[in-house]
């Protein structure tokens, strides 16, 4: 029987093997050679345990869940105090004066995003966004029958706003920023967001309609040396801002983050209202319960994020001494290095597997000349993989040359 | 500026009203006259208390939360061992073995059933589903494209299978059916199941390609007089199975529920890979973690059903005192009587509200000659309405003779 399932998902498979195939390889690799032998620098799984505030609010919920109601359904943009201690923290985050109005509790980043496209984006438009870029963006955008328009960065990842321009066409509906930077680890200037906002407003204008800026920023609490990420909301009337508590609170399992929208922007409870109801009606219905309340009790709470710094000094170490090429990042837990000349990413990847070193090849970011390694790891694992990345160079020299 | 969001949406603003106006009256008119004043049925919102299991996994989980990756991703498909432990529960409810592979735990039935049209349906393709039905299905089938296509019932709300077979052209994908429904209350037999199955094999075979019977039943376990929700996998090749925590559990706002895919399908692993992978890229990445350790330690638990029971026979005889008619009913925690000649549902919801009784119109789950009475108030409530309902009887006889 033909078409068990659409071809467009059949091709799917094939598209988003790339990471899944690392994590098979990292199961089957720890296996055969024992866990602590394998360097796994694949993935993004927050492995600082969560803040004690998570433990007490679980144990609080655990008292009060005999109350009827107490795990019922909520309005579904989310709990109201916890609407209004967002609006209150993303007020000064963000330099505008938000009300919970402009707050929707989601089931994490990813949530956000797509309650954001289904209430905004129609079949055969298209969303823009800068070279590297989080993979998964490309099938957040296909899911309502969009177009992902990946566009060329500049030297050391900064915006070609040229090029971004060069890009909008009248089916543009919206551009994905995601800064600190999954995978490079780079934070978009305040300078950058101006230009790009510039660009932005003009085109609106031209076509007579919102291009909207959503700026994706799981990571903006993770910055190190004292970077800054800058405000968005303050330089653009269509811009959106989302959030998660995936990294910030070791939270990714359970799910958690907001979608916030510009209260500048005209007709904003109409795109508010909006998104409040695609939440609804893509099944998230309203972010779990249980996690709302947990961020409730941890306001203004994070991990440490010394324990990342370290690890970072420490890979950056390692990376120097085997001569590895690479832009030191300025926030976010990934470092994502160049692939030695005369290497393509795959090859070089499985160039690092044999030296029990797992990464990810850079397309699965728009970006075949680089791989990313991830810092959720002990500085200590960091540290022993000294000889092997040694080892990797020193074989890939030898084979190119 | 125009266009600030898609004329679909705009359009659903006017189309999901229904409920949501009935909300909105609920709480005004409470804030008038007293929330003990307004006996509000217009609500699914389980009132009975989540059972002692759910607190004590969350005071286990508070315990558990400072190891590293206690709340971290998981594979998509759900924690190995609740997808163990639902294979099993589905083994004996559907007389079929499942194993794990056949389990994706999911963000609540709404969230499932959108994962499963994500991987399976494509734009423009068609979902039929029997009247009345649970007015979401038909936002979460244009969510990618597809329309849906309701088929009227018979009298007391059998399956009409020839309108059913008569609806199915090369354009239909699935068919979901919901039972005990919401809003009916209704069981659908074996002897319909068997008939429905037969012309689903007889209309994949003819358009050589499958029809994908979707079993939506989060009230399987809410049955009354020993009433029976008979198997669906036994019957159909191309079947798969929805269930959810929200009413068993009362966990509503915590989003927990499954999806099985019927093991003797062909190519039934492909079917299952596609809907963990859309359960990740529509952004629900994998089923509250929390909530999953809560069913874990929570098997074979339900709520009293008794509490329910009672409910519905007081408002049976509060319905029979007033005149009104209805259908009893068998399952989950609906009445769906009739609304008395000479009235649409809007007018006699407006007349039930000026009674300050509060119910839904039928057309929201589409059968306009109908209202939905929820009963997740205490039995207290119910009694205490009977002379509003026998004076809204006593109105509507007066007005329309």
């Amino acid at each position: 029987m033909r078409n068990i399932i659409p071809d467009q998902i059949e091709g799917y498979f094939e598209k988003s093997s790339l990471i899944r195939k690392m994590f098979e390889v990292g199961i089957s690799m720890k296996k055969q050679f024992g866990a602590e032998n394998i360097y796994d620098f694949s993935l993004g799984n927050p492995d600082v345990p969560p803040p004690k505030e998570v433990g007490e609010s679980l144990a609080k919920q655990a008292e009060e869940v005999s109350q009827p109601l107490s795990m019922g359904y909520m309005p579904n943009a989310g709990l109201p105090a916890v609407r209004e201690m967002l609006a209150e923290d993303l007020s000064e985050e963000q330099k505008v004066e938000l009300s919970p109005d402009n707050i929707i509790v989601s089931c994490g980043a990813a949530g956000a995003i797509n309650s954001f496209l289904r209430a905004a984006v129609e079949p055969d438009e298209e969303v823009i966004c800068p070279i590297p870029f989080f993979g998964e963006y490309f099938f957040y955008v296909e899911n309502f029958g969009a177009k992902l328009k990946p566009v060329q960065s500049k030297e050391n990842f900064k915006l070609d706003i040229d090029a971004i321009e060069a890009t909008i066409t009248e089916k543009t509906r919206a551009i994905i920023i995601n800064s600190p930077n999954n995978p490079s680890g780079q934070i978009i200037s305040e300078e950058e967001i101006i230009a790009l906002s510039a660009v932005l407003t003009k085109k609106s204008e031209e076509y007579d309609r919102p291009i909207y800026l959503i700026s994706d920023e799981p990571y903006r609490f993770l910055i190190f040396e004292n970077a800054h990420v800058p405000p968005i909301l303050p330089h653009y009337e269509f811009s959106l801002v989302i959030g998660s508590y995936s990294k910030s609170l070791s939270l990714a399992g359970a799910r958690i983050g907001y979608i916030a929208t510009n209260p500048n922007m005209r007709e904003v409870a109409k795109l508010t209202a909006a998104i409040t109801m695609t939440t609804r009606v893509l099944g998230f219905v309203n972010a779990s319960i249980i996690a709302q309340k947990i961020i409730l009790h941890s306001k203004g709470v994070g991990v440490d994020v010394n324990i990342y710094d370290e690890r970072r000094i420490a890979m950056a170490k390692v990376l120097d001494e085997a001569g590895i090429k690479y832009q030191m990042p300025k926030g976010a837990f990934y470092f994502f290095p160049e692939v030695p000349e005369g290497f393509d990413d795959l090859e070089f990847v499985d160039l690092l597997q044999k030296h029990k070193i797992l990464g990810v090849p850079g397309r699965a970011f728009g970006a075949p000349k680089f791989f990313r390694l991830s810092f959720c790891v002990s500085a200590k694992v960091i540290e022993a993989s000294g000889p092997a990345f040694k080892a990797v160079m020193k074989e890939a020299r030898s084979t190119k040359s």
